[in-house]
């Protein structure tokens, strides 16, 4: 029998669902929007009724599945399933996603952090492949991060490796949702850009405008773009003074800014990294897009031997 | 016939030898003053010597050496042993230190960073034996450190990671020898320290002394080292969010002021950091002192098979 993977991104704005063949090739997808569900319970019965549906639609039985890859969107004990809290989706504290959903489906769960997943798959198929140490970046409403190490995925001791958003790039500065103090994620999050977009042109402007007012040559979004890629830059010198990597591919939302944000980005982490680690890295853009999450659950499973 | 290995730990300030058996034991050591050095040759001439020194007086032949480990101040490719410079060692540039020894001494040269050595030995047979992933930190001159990865010195994809000392912890500041600005080794570095030392007390004032003021409550002097600690714990959070490591080894001279620098780096790094990372992470104090580098590159020689 043909065996497929299913995998789910869950994030704060969007639920995404894939299905997978062996070759981690996207069969099908769903998409759902995350903020019409008012609870928790909503939530997880929406990627209940996802998973059969995307079944049905593809006229596949449970037997085909060899096993669901969830990405998450916040701390979790991954081995065990058990959320802690996401900090964009009101209502999980400490929620065991792994035992709800295996008492409703009859699958094998994997899970794992978002920003993670898009890393491995990056690394996997994507723009990153054939290196064998680097980092993962996504820029949105919040700045994840994965770290390749050794050409694996690299969690840390308690699966909390790669928070690439949370490295601090001032002593004093604004209070981070983490407890800490001048994350970059402060100064390069999304709202912080379009609130900076509207102080400068005096209205409200979208990420999508501002990335063409930019490429048009608009001085003052160039400025905004520039300040974002200086900022990241510097977080990033850090990072890779530590790490010597040979990549950091950075996606999300933020990143189809373009040619000036990564140009100051790649600028800046040479002038403010070693000798030696910044000549080394190559900083890529991202080439899967909005599917990356659940690619990177898909690989996962398959990594997992599920499959 | 029993074998034996040679260590060098090559400092700014000292150069070591040590002899070691095959259960990485001292059996005897040397110590010399690298600035009685004037030039490069000089300097390579007393390490040949010293190798030579040490094997006579304990009435060794060459054929009883099966290795010899060798720490350097500086960066290197540590597969070519080609020295691209040393920061606090003037005259060194792109030298073949490897080609220059083995023509004189015919042994196996294995080479390392020294804060990498001091890192693995902490780890193998020091402090922050047991653990799994985590970094290791020297305060001196300068802010050295080293990585460990699933049990294994992590030495990034050109042997240039573990460069904690330039991770920054302000977007602007003071420019770095690095080429970087406002890196944790700036503020921390025991010339800064002296240097605001010998403001606060108008007077110049030794580390050890101003250790000794402080643990006796001179609040100027705890004052001094408090900021050492909330600096270095603000570099150090932004390191255990992004590799969510078991430890944090600190030694080198600074790490003996003790207990208030280590009360305020462990109270920083728990408050900056996110909190999953930031409960796990132990600060632990380095307990090789100076011969961490001579038996780092004892276990660097026998991990590498040649005994």
């Amino acid at each position: 029998m043909t065996k497929y993977i299913i995998s789910i991104d869950l994030g704060g704005t969007n639920l995404r669902i894939g299905l997978f063949d062996q070759k981690i090739k996207l069969k099908d997808k769903l998409s759902l929007n995350t903020k019409r569900f008012a609870s928790k319970w909503g939530l997880i019965q929406s990627i209940i009724d996802s998973i059969k549906l995307i079944i049905k639609k593809n006229k596949l039985s449970n037997d085909n599945i060899s096993g669901v890859g969830v990405g998450l969107p916040g701390p979790t004990d991954y081995a065990s399933g058990i959320v802690y809290f996401f900090p964009n989706i009101p209502g999980w504290r400490n929620v065991n996603l792994k035992k709800i959903l295996t008492s409703k489906l009859n699958f094998k769960f994997y899970f794992e952090n978002d920003a993670n997943l898009m890393t491995l798959a990056e690394y996997k198929i994507g723009a990153a492949a054939g290196y064998k140490n680097g980092m993962g970046i996504t820029l949105g409403t919040g700045v994840g991060g994965g770290v390749i190490i050794n050409g694996e995925l690299f969690r840390g001791s308690k699966f909390a490796a790669g928070e690439i958003g949370h490295l601090p790039i001032n002593e004093k500065g604004p209070s981070c949702n983490c407890g800490g103090r001048a994350c970059i994620e402060i100064y390069v999050g999304n709202q912080r850009i379009l609130n900076k977009a509207k102080r400068v042109f005096k209205k409200e402007i979208s990420l999508e405008d501002l990335s063409r007012f930019a490429a048009r040559g608009n001085l003052k979004a160039v400025k905004i773009w520039r300040d974002v890629g200086e900022r990241l830059g510097i977080a990033l010198a850090g990072a890779v003074n530590l790490l010597n990597p040979d990549f950091i591919v950075v996606g999300g939302g933020v990143s189809r800014a373009g040619k000036i944000l990564f140009d100051t980005l790649r600028r800046t982490v040479k002038k403010r990294a070693m000798i030696v680690q910044g000549n080394h890295v190559k900083i890529i853009k991202a080439k899967l897009g909005v599917d990356a999450g659940i690619i990177g659950a898909a690989i996962l499973v398959k990594q997992r031997g599920a499959i």
